[in-house]
């Protein structure tokens, strides 16, 4: 005998599998930044090969919440729900894409000695996953107030980007030989201030989910 | 006596103001290459003030593409091109952040004399202007031929932005007075590379629209 899963159902299976995809990109953006501090290339390739799971799982929970949608006609809360689920996995799926470029990065610098001992990249992307954390938690459970301190860690990463940028110029000044590797370190501290946008973004959709109201906070 | 608009009006209006906004991104993107050739930090500062207008009309579209597909429960290929509405606006809205990024960057060089004349970077968004043109005649014409030939295009876009790239570190290691300009240009290419990658997966949601087939072409 045929069971019809119950809309409730479907939807929890929708929550877990965006949370799961969520989870992934985490640990995208922790491994690229593990492999660029301990030059782990064989690390930086695995982030880059996992990124294809990532891409597969957001076309898979965008079909799901199309057909939810199409199918189910949610009304009001379930269907704010099911908005946010499609708009955010464009979000996290361009956050693992930053996370490959990191990777991409590491690749290029290769074994060659730093130029620095990098401590405000790594503390940017510690900052980065919270958020991610944070914005997770929050569309778990419908908590808002998660959702605005996202928003609010991201002025830290801002500024964090913005010293490194001026940081990284002056090595560059100071001996052309740390032109190249200055260069992929500034790219990646600019991937990690747009993941911090991407995340403020997703919890933009998480205020919305919960209140109904969609207000841009960081632009 | 009040008169309930059909609801192929309201999806008319919908569209008609998702071409708008494509209309004014589009702008946005020639404006901040003149502004760059043409060193007018007057026009650069515009391009950064209508970013505002095109933030505002964003959430509006979005109001009503949710309003619609809660009030109206369309089906199939009416929910395909709202939903297509509601992915692609996001796009928009980042591809005009770049044009905003690119604007700052015209404002940080100033007036200083450029490094080298400029022929691939205003090429770079030649092609790309290009390519979300052809992306907003595809959304308003159902044409998935179009959308096939915006996603072929960036494969150009992408390798104007490594010959750029590679150009420019060598403009920075021959001479340290480069760097700062250099960096800036430097990242004014990879906004437009992005651009190219944004309005791929325009595109990609465009095919979806007609074909309901969703495919990913540019990972």
């Amino acid at each position: 005998m045929e069971v019809r899963r119950s809309f409730h159902e479907e939807l929890q299976q929708l929550i877990a599998q965006l949370l799961m995809m969520g989870d992934m990109v985490e640990q995208s953006i922790a491994k690229s930044i593990r492999a660029l501090k301990e030059q782990n290339l064989e690390l930086a390739r695995q982030v880059v090969e996992e990124d294809d799971a990532i891409d597969a799982l957001e076309l898979e929970i965008e079909a799901k919440c199309l057909e939810l949608i199409a199918r189910q006609q949610p009304m009001a809360k379930d269907l704010r729900k099911i908005a946010t689920a499609l708009k955010i996995i464009t979000d996290l799926e361009r956050i693992a894409d930053h996370a490959c470029n990191i990777a991409e990065a590491c690749l290029k610098i290769g074994k060659e000695p730093l130029i620095k001992p990098l401590v405000d990249i790594p503390r940017m992307a510690e900052l980065a996953r919270g958020m991610l954390k944070k914005a997770l938690d929050s569309y778990a459970n419908n908590d808002v107030q998660l959702a605005y301190e996202v928003c609010r860690a991201d002025d830290e990463v801002d500024s964090l980007h913005n010293q490194v940028f001026r940081e990284l110029l002056t090595y560059m000044m100071q001996d052309p030989k740390n032109i190249q590797q200055a260069t992929s370190l500034l790219f990646i501290s600019s991937y990690l201030e747009r993941i911090g946008d991407y995340t403020t973004n997703l919890a933009e959709w998480l205020i919305y989910m919960v209140t109904g109201e969609r207000k841009k906070l960081n632009d």
